[in-house]
């Protein structure tokens, strides 16, 4: 963790990056909204939800939407119950696609992302301030250096009698469900697999429903340092560099002062 | 390309690895619009566009919502004037959390997970048929294959005498952008990467606008085989693992044949 830098200091510094600067035209959720015309709302209106429930939903969702679409699904039918549109005319289960890293390609996994597509929606556009893009970094800085699953289901559909813990050190789904794999010996295929990775999704929906609350009360205060990649190591990175390049981590070009 | 399926044997097949197996219960997309209430129409209506205009469009307004944020409202954004709800009300600008692969992580790249969004939402559930899934599978491949930038904006903001071109071999935005950094010589701040980046966010929405296009007129054929990696390895996965990997790729577990 010693990568990691303060969120004042990634705050007032990130804009000079390239990653954040690029908001600056975005303004707040309010006024932006307020500038639309009225179907234009945005950010979405939010009731506080229970993260117990959702994570649950979430669980029992993983089975027909996979693990991005059930994140999103698991919160926006809640609040289609709840609050009405725009949720009742979101189609939550086109997310189905974050499925494997995106369609199987192992990238990112698809609870993180669904994660993030929520928290901007509700919370408004992603500066480094205490807004979306804090909640969606926190969240994968948070899922890649816990001990997952967290969550443990009513009636699991498969590992009932306990299931292997894992650290992915990665939000990426290859690497999160491979290190699992490995652990359990269980295959992509299987039950058990399935059943962790509706787990996973399960623990990032309670987590993320905890950070919207918070942010509802006005008191949003994420858990870890936040991980600006720009800043610290000049490029688009996960925080633990050595554990793909080894001790040879190349060195990004810098910054020259005169521009072309 | 070796590692790479005919379309055929993976719809055929893919069902049985657990990627792609949860998403029976989705059905159509006209069915699944059919039954449910007004409001919530999936997938949305399309009318077909100009990919060149669409690419400057996405140019343009990489500068204002970054690369998943463009790819999204270069498409969205037209097609509110042409066709109206529900593209009108859409909050495209909330998709700039993509940026940097996800808030600065380096994982996928945001025009790809921008163009899986779009994919989904046009053309209606993820399956292995001729659907969102196949698009969003073959512009990640197709990505990472292809020398980019492809795209030659009118007016670039900056590589006005030329671009160095390189090729990701990877649908990750810090292997992409590294790559080009280091081709270039040119830091992630520079006016230089900002150009780069914004080419390739167009070069996507023009790729992805031309399998709109063909889908619509019922004759959509991606260029590429596609990359179903739970077949071929037996993770989810990008398809060259010696890159990561090198020599000792690990062999994941095998499905057991009796369950618990």
């Amino acid at each position: 963790m010693d990568n990691m830098i303060s969120r004042r200091d990634a705050i007032a510094k990130a804009a000079l990056l390239g990653v954040g600067a690029i908001l600056g035209g975005l303004g707040t959720g309010a006024a932006e909204a307020a500038g639309e015309p009225l179907t234009k709302q945005w950010p979405w209106p939010y009731v506080k939800l229970d993260p117990a429930v959702t994570a649950q939903l979430a669980y029992e969702g993983w089975y027909n939407v996979g693990c991005g679409g059930t994140v999103i699904t698991s919160i926006f039918d809640q609040l289609a119950k709840k609050v009405g549109e725009p949720y009742k005319s979101f189609p939550t289960e086109s997310f189905a696609i974050f499925e494997g890293g995106m369609a199987g390609w192992g990238t990112i996994c698809g609870s993180v992302n669904g994660a993030a597509v929520v928290a901007c929606l509700i919370i408004g556009p992603p500066t480094w301030e205490d807004t979306s893009k804090v909640v969606a970094s926190d969240i994968m800085n948070w899922y890649s250096h816990t001990n997952m699953p967290v969550y443990v289901p009513k009636n699991p559909n498969a590992n009932k009698t306990g299931i292997p813990h894992t650290i992915s050190d990665s939000p990426l789904c290859h690497i999160s469900v491979g290190k699992w794999m490995k652990a359990a010996n269980a295959a992509l295929g299987s039950d058990e697999r399935k059943d962790r990775c509706a787990r996973v999704s399960a623990s990032v929906a309670y987590k993320l429903v905890q950070y919207l609350n918070r942010w509802k009360d006005g008191k949003l205060n994420v858990d870890d340092p936040i991980w600006v990649a720009p800043k610290k190591v000049g490029i688009t990175a996960q925080y633990n560099c050595a554990s793909c390049h080894g001790k040879k981590v190349p060195k990004p070009p810098v910054l020259k002062t005169t521009k072309k």
